[in-house]
């Protein structure tokens, strides 16, 4: 099946938006083992839209239209389809009904204007979405199948999981596809690679690797495609089990999942809370664990001491301490776990201090300095690390590696 | 001129790599008020680069093509544009005397394998690229331009500035674009489209507007394209005051910025620092502010009492309090801004408590019930909100609307 993508909106073009959604489309397609074949990018234009689906359909069989579902008159999306198609908007009652349960659990009063929204291609099947107003479309025309998505990141992604894949997997051929992923923190893709080469030159080839890097952590993903089900699931699990010999602990998880969330599960086999101290991560790195739902059970309290007064003050650190080894310091940041484990009452407390950047550096800690530490009063390890000029990579890297740290330090007390 | 940007890589296509490029050339060009007219993104193949070159030399009259000049074997740009203009690649003295000398700067022994990435098509120009080997191509076929240039962001970004946009200055027509762009909070796009339609009806056809909507944010575009250049820019000043006018405070910044940075200025202003006092955003909230470099001239410090043993023990909430009230109510959210604002010593506190979800809603307060408050020890705002059920989107909304109530509560203090 021949895919192709039409991304819609002015301000793709002028480089305002950078365009994740598309890719997040081609990502979400490869888990049912599809690939994306072209793109187009194009403005909110009727004229414009009309020639990406005149190309589209030129070459591919299913077309996925991303952009311009609101209400606003930017929004031409469905005007576009319409035309395209040769039929009318009509009133759809089941995009009203959808909207006026929405906007009313949020109580907003449904306008004139929402209604415009629920115009719709009269040949169009409507695919729920359960976060947003704008339903989904999908059309069908000359054996070709299109379908349009609302631009919104949550919107487009919740419509394809819930929707749009089981829909096409229906579709596909007989070929069963089928993945495992293991999630690894610390290493880069080319360590991974090297790591686990003497398996990946054993491999079949109906098996591909993929590695998906993210900032201090990368995604390795074997993705197989069989007719025989048995087979697919007896190789995947025959390699999965060699990989993971191979990497031990440098995989933290496996599937959807994340560090903090997989921290958790520690800390509660072992009965333990665990609260955070930090200074140039500031608030990131407790988010990571209050974003997991179900995280109060064992995350329990935390501590921004952004300013270096809030550390002596709220913290009782030493002011001589500080001015002797500098708040970027592995005594600071290991004084921060120490008193952060008392003040805060947890068995583990984890403490990041830094110069994320821009501006900030000094001759011994140039930018992207940060001292990570954790641990409780009694016993501490820490760590330097040495980031890049970026704040917000040095943030979100920091908050990682404090968090693989303090993985290192639960599985020591096994 | 229309331009047509073509992407190279089947990274792109999986979505194993957003394209960040085509956006940054995109701004590039606008600066010089040239506008994208149409993207296509293709994967490595010969086949497929000259689809898309044939698509966009029908309608465009200068094709930027990025990605695939580089050494390695799926890096075959240069053969589909010697395929395309007919031509052959042939050896550049001036491309190997500009590798030689980068290389040699850096003690790298120059290799045979490097000599292959001084192949290029007979009818190129070359452009300078001071940061890597792979120079950029200029090439021209019956009036039209192309333009070849490497995928690595930094590169690319340097051969644009230096090379490709002066070149093009001389060649523009004297249309030019601008933009002016709003922030706004707290309303949805149909609101803001609702309010300022009288605006909206009386603007010329040369101007344009788009919604960019994020979660409780939505940003507000005009863009004009005019001969004249003085003529483009009154007309969107005077279009700019008006929608300023109708929408008054609900903007709270233009251009390029955010809602805790703009927060930061109020507050520098006033002399003020701010701390944060989290339960249901577990961090997020402080994570906003600490976020944008220079946030330490006004964020302090913050607090994330997750538990509700630390909402008593951390802020000496009377158990009482909380066991009449419930944590998700407006007393408790206010007493957390009271003593958060004593115990963090700041002038202003933002406090959250709430059912992020998906789970732990009660029929007094559903999954999504969030009360933010903010103020000192002697004066406090506070609202309730009735979110969605998404966790993720919960938290960001509960995050941005606390900011915004803070922005209300710090304009009132002018």
């Amino acid at each position: 099946m021949k895919i192709g993508i039409i991304c819609i909106g002015d301000e793709l073009l002028i480089g305002q938006v950078i365009d994740s959604n598309s890719a997040q489309i081609g990502l979400l397609l490869s888990e049912i083992s599809l690939t994306v074949f072209r793109k187009w990018t194009v403005s909110d234009s009727c004229e414009e839209i009309n020639y990406a689906l005149q190309s589209s359909v030129t070459d591919c069989d299913l077309t996925i239209i991303s952009g311009g579902l609101g209400p606003t008159k930017d929004d031409i999306t469905k005007k576009a389809l319409a035309n395209y198609f040769k039929v009318s908007l009509v009133f759809s009652e089941q995009n009203y009904q959808h909207l006026y349960n929405l906007l009313s659990a949020r109580n907003i009063e449904v306008q004139e204007a929402h209604k415009v929204q629920c115009m719709v291609p009269s040949n169009a099947d409507l695919l729920n979405n359960k976060l947003g107003t704008a339903m989904g479309l999908w059309m069908e025309k000359d054996n070709r199948i299109f379908i349009a998505l609302p631009g919104v990141p949550d919107e487009m992604n919740a419509i394809m999981k819930e929707e749009v894949l089981p829909r096409l997997k229906l579709l596909s051929t007989n070929e069963i596809t089928s993945h495992r992923t293991f999630l690894t923190v610390g290493y880069g893709e080319t360590d991974i690679a090297y790591r686990i080469e003497p398996v990946l030159n054993e491999m079949p080839e109906f098996i591909k690797v993929a590695y998906l890097p993210a900032i201090a952590q990368v995604r390795l993903r074997l993705s197989g495609t069989h007719k025989d089900k048995n087979v697919l699931n007896e190789t995947l699990d025959f390699y999965s089990n060699q990989i993971r010999n191979l990497l031990g602990s440098i995989i933290f998880g496996e599937s959807d999942s994340n560090l903090a969330f997989e921290l958790g599960k520690l800390l509660m086999n072992r009965g333990m809370k665990v609260g955070t101290v930090e200074s140039c991560t500031g608030g990131a790195l407790a988010a990571k664990f209050t974003s997991n739902p179900g995280s109060s059970a064992y995350f329990k309290a935390g501590l921004v001491t952004y300013a270096t007064e809030s550390k002596e003050s709220l913290l009782n650190i030493s002011t001589q301490l500080i001015e002797e080894k500098g708040v970027v310091s592995d005594e600071v940041v290991r004084s921060m776990v120490i008193e952060g484990s008392r003040f805060l009452k947890v068995d583990l407390a984890i403490a990041t201090s830094g110069i994320a950047g821009p501006d900030g550096g000094t001759l011994q800690n140039p930018v992207g300095t940060v001292y990570i530490a954790c641990g409780n009063e009694h016993n501490q390890i820490f760590k330097r690390l040495s980031l890049s000029r970026n704040r917000t990579r040095n943030i979100e890297a920091a908050t990682i590696l404090a968090l693989s740290l303090a993985r290192d330090w639960l599985l020591a007390r096994s």
